[in-house]
């Protein structure tokens, strides 16, 4: 099932935007995230845990895809992809979407029970009960995509949950602990986000 | 104080090599770093939250070094860096290193009270204490440098303190937390790494 945003705000009320200029702080504490990738009427979501903010202002990211993706090549052939912060409640979902290739499983949402949404104006399969999406515009880069698998896009829209990021700030101190990102180490063990600690004490 | 590898052991017998197949393990959770350099007679260390592994093998790594950093020019002099994984007890180091800039302060590992060893056979001030320590030789790419600050190394070396991470797998979940990783968003406010999880249960 696609929404646009006005039914996905319908639906969700607490989607709301992020400022670009911050938008580097959703990935900062390093989640692994959802990629997602449309390319007329091929769409899918892959789990990558290299994903990384590479410039604050334009906010620009990068995400290693192996060239045995298929989100790879959906990317590779619109030019548009989107970063996700998935949730501890997520963690089945995130565990699938990185095991099975849409190559061997052309209906891997569905068996994946994915839930989708579209923002307005941009035709990327978004995965609802996400803790923020990062719409990104790939820049092309032969040498890094080809010789790296690695993609850089300059992100020109940014959405969160404001009941987990809001003003700029995450409170996954304050939200209920299936908020929490989830941080793969290898194999489908994962660690979740922890405590909040601030230095600048002394 | 500058300590080789032997007198290193003799201090701390727990610092043990990793595989480097298994070194991206040490990033894969996404942790706040400390970067060290050193060329001829300057060394530096400095906090980067952009890094992020980029190959399985040889294992290669990713860190984003922006142009004002002292350390990045150490790292173009010599060739060589070192990605490490600082824990919540180092946090006012880490946040220290991330704010001062050797620019402006020449005798900031000092004023930091930076604890300094080196592993046999390269010449990079290593931080103490630290969980686990990545040794790079710096893949000369001048257009990710320049365009992006984005500096690439293949890993040669790896290590970690055994406490926490042994066999390939990150024991935090075992460890006193003081152990845990640091993961920053903006400001001086991080959070820690949390709690193991596994997907894969269905």
């Amino acid at each position: 099932m696609l929404l646009n945003l006005n039914m996905a705000e319908l639906l969700n009320p607490h989607i709301q935007p992020v400022e670009l200029a911050k938008a580097y702080r959703l990935l900062n504490h390093g989640p692994t995230v959802l990629v997602s990738a449309q390319h007329e009427q091929e769409a899918n979501v892959m789990t990558a845990a290299w994903a990384c903010a590479l410039e604050l202002v334009p906010a620009k990211v990068s995400v290693v895809l192996d060239k045995s993706t298929k989100t790879r090549k959906l990317i590779e052939g619109s030019g548009y992809f989107a970063l996700q912060v998935p949730t501890l409640k997520q963690i089945e979902l995130v565990q699938a979407l990185g095991s099975i290739s849409q190559f061997d499983d052309p209906a891997k949402l569905e068996h994946c029970h994915t839930p989708l949404f579209h923002f307005d104006g941009f035709n990327l399969p978004m995965v609802e009960g996400c803790a923020a999406w990062l719409i990104c515009e790939l820049i092309p880069e032969p040498h890094n995509q080809q010789v790296h698998d690695l993609f850089i896009g300059k992100v020109v829209a940014a959405y969160a949950d404001d009941r987990v990021f809001r003003d700029g700030h995450w409170y996954y101190h304050e939200a209920d602990p299936s908020w929490k990102s989830v941080h793969h180490v290898a194999g489908g063990h994962y660690y979740t986000i922890g405590d909040a600690v601030d230095a600048n004490k002394s």
